[in-house]
């Protein structure tokens, strides 16, 4: 299990600030919110609940986490935390409530995809941790959902470990790119942590290791019977296709088949093409034709508009690291603590740039839809609540206001994870939670293609706001 | 520890052919490069043994390992594995030799950061976890030297954790960042961890956490007096350097001190100059300026053109995922094995791209010196072994030929991690590793600048490997 510490240092300097000034246990609520789409699309993809649940259900700081930090010290040589400081950490349970949206929904700017309420000390101390999972898995999954997209019912299979970013840059990745719409991983572990279905083929040191290609294609398809998908790029590719064919029939012969080929360089969409002839004349019309070399979804929709007969995607490096946008930009902010009368006092941050200004209150998300078309999501303050025909103003640069009536059903998207510590959400399997992932990608595709989702802030939220930002700004001005 | 299953299928599906024909205990030779800089750059730092050290150190599979594997089935059902072959796996244990570049020292692309000898068996299965583990950490401490390089001597600590590629994203990224060259890191459990120093300040939730800045910025002082670094920028930055200010004075009075301010967003450069005239003008002459907000190496050479006054630098995101180009290509080659005669049969793997086309044989790089400045790097095979005054062929497209006579020193760069599986190699502190990086990252750029370092192959070594390609063309021709 992962420690307590991973988090930034100056989240354990601040809750050691609001244990000393006694603010510690105050009734807090933070949310946890991303600001851009990732890949200039128009969806995202929520995963890593999961991930986030697990650490928060064994969350304490162990004898050894208390040691390191009491060896710990200022520039000038103090003790950073005291005793009776670390005495209490030691001692602290995870206790809050956490409500957040369901892995593998379709997510937006600006709304919360978590919100967490509890001693201020706790919600502080897990800022870091849960923006890590969070703005990983769901930065993954959205990459996969868009290859997925692009591959137009093709298999797609990850195939990203060897240049992802560390171990759990592999795993992780592996778990994220399954929920978004690959149908496999090659990463063994993944498969054993998360039931993710595993597959692979051979590599080039296969080939190398015997004499020549056919003889170490005909040693994998005697060992292999029944599992042959053989890589015919070592030295020529269409010369590898036509050992494959040769040994193919072989296979055949002693009860075997060829299950595919494999492209791993030079020019995809003639080879494929190429390549299936060739297959299809010697009546291997079933065996797949599986590509992989620095694939993406903009490479999948180039080399399916030229008519490439690829029918499996392996996808690596460009999936698992997000090459073109390697992070999301999720922040989780302080929006309303209990002061002394313990009563809530809203809080935002401002900025020069208004987009970067916080909602202030206690959020939920409340999604609209008409004929099962999702048309705007509703950030609303829950203690104020929400009426039944809403004014809302949009988080546009216009502010744009209007009246939601053209509705036909709505839910709520926050649910309740973790309700005072203990963990009180249904299981779900990875299976199903993919099968959403994709259902809801697809649409949204469907229904709203490139264009803008809407989300806004229901009216008394904005109104608040605006209020808040006025007083904010005032108490600040001198 | 890791399971030996963070691996790709493949590499498992390629054991069990090895097995089931009987070579598995072959001994092999694979070697671990990479192909191209990254960052457009003309140095990488090399990183990532350690990691892999520990890994080998403990590498075997567990009983639940082989109930997994025991439990995959190939696409028409069958078990994927028979039960000889794990009960076979269930008894390996690594045998095999590691050599390796050590960690801090800059490497090239073409030569061997690692070579690892032993059954073939166990060098397939270990491709995708050494590729991984190696790839990453050295592209992050290149990422760090470079970020290093552009503060030109200021304190350059790791902010990245929260946006990092998961759990281990982060923390193998603090331990390759401190090696590269930065001073301290956010990340506790990395801290922890790794011995490496930890830093921080605080976040704008706790300035929102209060009614004012004010108030926020003496309640910080107040707990911290001996480590006050306050986050000016909640509201009004120059503002918050005037609230700074005046807690300085109060923390004075108790004998605390102002120990710096965080500017983290704006216009960083003439915010800090203005920051800098104000803090000086007040008697805060030593109080740091620590700057943070989407900085990387390109940023803080701007920013140091503009004048910024700035004497730390937070990095986050951008370093830590490697943002403008987040792999390293980092390939495994099998380049020897015994035939059943007990000799070497070299190997290599054939592309139309000369530079894909991989090296025959057993590595040795011998880095070659003139007044202490290394000049080149040749590459020789050791049964062949290298002359006193080498003729070498450059790796460059021309394949230049030339006489290596103009040096007065060398060094062989691979040494001795593992012999026959047990690690025998003198223990370095992260702290040494990191001197080290630091100094040669400095030497390089005062003699080589920007230019392209020369790696090249020893005659008899080149001319093994064209007489080769002759023969494995033919081979494969039909």
């Amino acid at each position: 299990m992962l420690s307590p510490l991973l988090t930034d240092l100056y989240q354990l300097t601040m809750a050691y600030g609001y244990w000393k000034l006694g603010l510690h246990e105050r009734d807090a609520v933070f949310h946890l919110i991303f600001r851009k789409h990732p890949f200039n699309g128009n969806y995202a993809v929520s995963c890593g609940l999961e991930t986030i649940s697990e650490f928060l259900k064994n969350w304490h700081f162990s004898a050894d986490d208390i040691d390191y930090l009491a060896s710990l010290t200022t520039v000038n040589k103090k003790h950073l935390f005291t005793k009776d400081f670390l005495a209490y950490l030691k001692k602290l349970r995870f206790t809050c409530d956490v409500d957040a949206i369901a892995e593998g929904m379709i997510v937006f700017p600006n709304e919360p995809l978590l919100r967490i309420q509890g001693p201020l000390i706790q919600g502080q101390l897990l800022e870091s941790t849960l923006l890590n999972f969070l703005n990983f898995q769901t930065l993954i999954a959205t990459k996969s959902a868009r290859v997925h997209q692009a591959a137009k019912g093709d298999a797609v299979i990850e195939f990203g470990m060897r240049r992802a970013q560390g171990a759990d840059g592999a795993l992780s990745a592996s778990r994220a790119a399954y929920i978004g719409g690959c149908e496999a991983t090659s990463n063994v572990l993944a498969g054993k942590l998360f039931d993710i279905p595993v597959r692979g083929t051979h590599a080039h040191s296969w080939v190398t290791a015997f004499p020549d290609e056919k003889s170490a294609f005909s040693a994998y398809a005697n060992v292999m019977p029944h599992n042959c998908v053989l890589l015919v790029d070592t030295f020529d590719t269409l010369l590898g296709v036509k050992h494959a064919i040769e040994v193919g029939k072989e296979l055949r012969a002693h009860g075997g088949e060829l299950h595919g080929i494999r492209l791993d360089s030079g020019d995809l969409a003639a080879l494929s093409i190429q390549a299936r002839l060739m297959l299809d004349e010697a009546g291997f019309k079933n065996t797949e034709i599986i590509a992989s070399n620095s694939l993406d979804e903009y490479r999948i929709q180039q080399l399916k508009n030229q008519d490439a007969q690829i029918s499996v995607w392996g996808v690596g490096t460009h999936l698992v690291t997000a090459y073109d946008h390697p992070a999301l930009d999720g922040v989780y902010k302080l929006s309303a603590i209990k002061n002394a009368k313990n009563e809530w006092d809203y809080k935002l941050k401002i900025s020069e740039d208004p987009v970067k200004i916080s909602n202030p209150g206690i959020h939920q998300v409340r999604r609209f839809f008409s004929d099962e078309n999702y048309i705007t999501d509703v950030i609303y303050d829950i203690p104020q609540g929400i009426t039944e025909t809403p004014e809302i103003i949009l988080m546009d640069e216009q502010h744009t206001q209007k009246k939601l009536a053209n509705y036909d059903a709505f839910v709520d998207l926050l649910v309740p994870v973790f309700k005072k510590g203990k963990y009180i959400y249904p299981h779900e399997s990875i299976h199903d939670i993919r099968a959403r992932a994709i259902e809801q990608t697809h649409q949204f595709i469907k229904t709203h293609g490139e264009k803008t989702y809407p989300v806004a802030l229901f009216k008394n939220l904005y109104d608040v706001k605006q209020k808040l930002i006025s007083e904010v700004t005032q108490a600040n001005s001198k």
